[in-house]
C-alpha cells in the first residue's frame, strides 16, 4: 500500500536475486533440469548455466547426469542440491509446553535426524531447556552425520520480540527471555540462530510444503494449553509491528464468559483451549496431551459425551474463526496442534458455523487439518534458518 | 513467507523500476532536489539526471530553477511534478450510503476540483448512480482547468471482487454489480477505472498521507451505517484472496446478542454500527448522519445521555478492536468516519478496554482519529488510480 522507498535497483543486485530465485526453486521444489529453471526464472539457458555454475562453487547445488528425455536435442542437465552429510545443513529447534524437539534438516527440508522428548509442565527454566537442547542437539547432528551446520532457527510457544527475545511465554512460564542469545553461548560456530512463535513457523512449513502450499491466504490455528495462530496474506506472514501477529487465543468471543490467563474475560482461548474441552469433558483440566489424547479415543469409540464435548467446541471453534475469516478472506484454514488429532470431531461443525457467519462471498475458505503434523512447527525453524542463506546465497557461503 | 518465484529480474526492469521509484517519491513528498533523490534511490547523479530527463520528456515532471543553498558548489536542480491543469490528472470517485462525490486530482493528491452530494438511503439504482456521478465528473473536469485524465479509480462502501465488480453492497442495496463497466460506458476515453473498498482505500490514503504515514502496520476503522475496515501489514494492504478482506463489522463479539443485517447474531456492527448507537440513544435508529451528527452534539453540550450512550459504545469498540490487535499487533489504529467525529467521547474508553484486553507486549498501540476526514476514501480512489501509472510511468504514458 505504502510505497516502499527503499534503494535504487542496481544491476548487482539482479545477480544476486537471481541465484536466490534458483536456489530457492531447489530448495522448494527439488531437482530441476536447468531448461526449466530457465522457464522458472525467465533467463536465457546461458546466464542460468553461468548462475549454476556459481552455485556449484560454493557446494550449494551439483549436476547430475542427465537423462535422455526422448525429445531431440541434448537433454538438459538435471540441478540438485547435496544429499544427506555433503550439502549444508541447519539446526531446528522446538520448545512447546508438553515436549521440545531437535532436528538437523537440510536443504529440501531433508529431515537428516531428529530428537523429541515430553516436557515436564513443571515450568523449567530457559537455562536448564536450553542446556536439554543442546545436549540433543550434539546427538543429531552425530547421527545426521555431521554436516556442517549453517544456522539455527527455534519455534517456541511464546511471543517473540524481532531479534529473538521472548517477551513472554506464559505457558512455559517465561517472560523477557534471550533465547538466541543463550542457544548462542552453548553454540558458539553458529552464524545465526532465529527465535520465532511456533504458531507463526508452523504455518510458514505448511505454506511451503504442507497443506497450504500455493496457498497464499492462509489462517493457521495451532492449539495446544493455549491458542496460537499466524496470519499468510498474499504469500507474506501477517508479521506485526513487534513481530507479536497471530494472538488469535485472545480475541474477545464471550463477554460473558470465563476469566483467561491473560487476565480477561472471555478470550477464544477459554472456549476452545486444552483445559476448556477438558473441562466440558469432565476430566482434569491440567491433564494435558495424554487427556486429550483419551478423550479423542473415547469420541473413536463412539461415546456421547465425548461427542457432544467436541462438537460444543466445534461450535466455538468456528464462532472465532468466523471473525477471523471475514476479516482477512482467507482461501484455507489449517486446523494444527490438538484439533488436527480431532479434526473428525469438529471439522463439520466448523464450516457448518462459518457458513452462517461469514459475508457469503467469503465464504469459499476451506478449513483443513495441517498436514505437516507434530513437526510442522520444527520444520518451520528449520526454514527460519535457511532463510538467512536463501536471500543471498554465494555471498552467505563466501563472506 | 512463499518465496514468490516468478520471472528473475533482467536488468530491463532495473530502469523500470528506478522510474517508477522517482515519479513516486515525488507524488509522496513533492518537489525533489536531485541530489537529494539520489539519495533516496542510491544512485548516481548522472543515472538520476537521465531518469529525470526520461520523465521529463513525457510530460511527468518538470525541474524548476534551483535555489542557491548557500553551501559550496553548484545547487542541485529542483525536480517536481506539473501544478494543476498543466499536469495529468485522475478522476476519483466515492460511493457512501449517504453521499457520494467526484473530484479531479493530479500528481502529488492535488485536489483539483471536487462534488460532493448527499444521497438518498432509498435505494437508487447502480446505473442511476453512476449516471449522477458522470454529470458530477464532466463538471469537475471542466472545473479543474481540464487536465488530461489518465484514470480513474472508485471508493464504494461495498464487497469489491477483483477486476471492479460489486459482489454486495447490502447498505447500498446492490449486489453483483458491475461498476467498472458500467462508468466505463459513461467515460469512453479513460484507460482504466478501478474499483476498491471505501475503508480500504481510506486507509490508503491514510497511510500515505494522513495521520498514519510512515506507520507501516495499520487497522483502520470506517464507521458509517455498517463497520468497513482495512488491514495494511508491513506497508501493504491486506486484501484477501477474494479480495474482500477487512469485513470487520461482522466480526462475532456477542452470542447473546443482536440479529445483524447479515443474518448472523452479535456482530460487531450490532454493538457499534450507526443503527447500534442511535438505538442506545433512544433515537431514530434509521436517521442516519443528521441523528448521529445530533447526537455528537448533545455529548458536546455536555448531555449526560449521549455521553453515557458514546462510553458504552467505545466499550464495544475496544471489545472489537482488542481482538484484532491480538492478531495483527498494529502500530496505530485509525478511527474514522462518525467515530472521527465523535473521537472525544470514545477514543479515551477504547484505549482503555484495549489495555485490559490486549496482551502486554502488543499495547503500545497508538488510537487516533482520521485526519483526511470526509475525504479519506476519495483521495485513496485517486491513489488507486495513480497506482496504474506509478509502476512503470514512461510505458504508460508511452503506449
Amino acid at each position: 500500500m505504502v510505497q516502499q522507498v527503499g534503494n535504487g535497483l542496481r544491476s548487482a543486485t539482479v545477480r544476486t536475486r537471481n541465484l536466490s530465485q534458483i536456489l530457492t526453486h531447489l530448495h522448494l521444489e527439488g531437482a530441476t533440469t536447468r531448461s526449466a529453471l530457465g522457464e522458472v526464472t525467465g533467463l536465457t539457458r546461458s546466464a542460468v548455466g553461468a548462475l549454476v555454475g556459481e552455485l556449484e562453487a560454493v557446494g550449494l547445488v551439483r549436476e547430475l547426469p542427465s537423462e535422455p528425455n526422448g525429445s531431440r536435442g541434448r537433454p538438459s542437465p538435471v540441478v540438485d542440491f547435496h544429499d544427506g552429510a555433503s550439502g549444508p545443513a541447519v539446526l531446528a529447534f522446538e520448545i512447546l509446553v508438553d515436549s521440545m524437539a531437535v532436528a538437523v534438516v537440510g536443504l529440501g527440508c531433508q529431515v537428516l535426524s531428529e530428537h523429541r522428548i515430553a516436557r515436564s509442565r513443571e515450568q523449567v527454566s530457559a537455562v536448564d531447556t536450553v542446556r536439554d537442547l543442546a545436549g540433543m542437539a550434539q546427538r543429531c547432528v552425530v547421527e545426521a552425520g555431521s554436516p556442517e551446520i549453517i544456522g539455527a532457527g527455534v519455534a517456541v510457544a511464546g511471543l517473540v520480540r524481532r531479534g529473538g527475545e521472548v517477551a513472554v511465554a506464559p505457558n512455559l512460564g517465561w517472560v523477557d527471555v534471550a533465547l538466541a542469545e543463550l542457544l548462542a553461548a552453548e553454540f558458539a560456530d553458529l552464524r545465526s540462530i532465529d527465535v520465532g512463535n511456533e504458531a507463526q513457523l508452523a504455518a510458514l512449513a505448511e505454506a511451503r510444503r504442507g497443506v497450504a502450499k500455493g496457498f497464499g491466504d492462509l489462517i493457521y490455528i495451532s492449539a495446544e494449553v493455549g491458542i496460537g495462530g499466524a496470519v499468510v496474506s498474499a504469500g507474506g506472514p501477517v508479521v506485526g509491528h513487534g513481530g507479536f501477529a497471530g494472538e488469535v487465543g485472545h480475541i474477545p468471543v464471550n463477554p460473558a464468559g470465563r476469566t483467561c490467563a491473560c487476565g480477561a474475560i472471555g478470550c477464544w482461548e477459554t472456549e476452545v483451549g486444552e483445559r476448556a474441552l477438558l473441562r466440558r469433558a469432565g476430566m482434569d483440566s491440567d491433564g494435558g496431551r495424554v487427556e486429550v489424547g483419551r478423550l479423542i479415543e473415547l469420541a473413536r469409540e463412539g461415546d456421547a459425551t465425548a461427542s457432544e464435548v467436541f462438537r460444543e467446541t466445534a461450535g466455538w471453534i468456528g464462532f472465532g474463526l468466523a471473525g477471523l475469516v471475514n476479516v482477512m478472506n482467507p482461501q484455507m484454514v489449517v486446523l494444527g496442534g490438538m484439533y488436527r488429532e480431532a479434526f473428525e470431531f469438529v471439522g463439520d461443525v466448523v464450516v457448518d458455523r462459518l457458513a452462517t457467519r461469514v459475508l457469503e462471498p467469503l465464504r469459499k475458505v476451506l478449513v483443513v487439518p495441517s498436514s505437516l503434523g507434530a513437526d510442522a512447527a520444527l520444520l518451520g525453524a528449520a526454514e527460519l534458518a535457511f532463510d538467512r542463506m536463501l536471500p543471498d546465497p554465494v555471498r552467505w557461503r563466501t563472506s
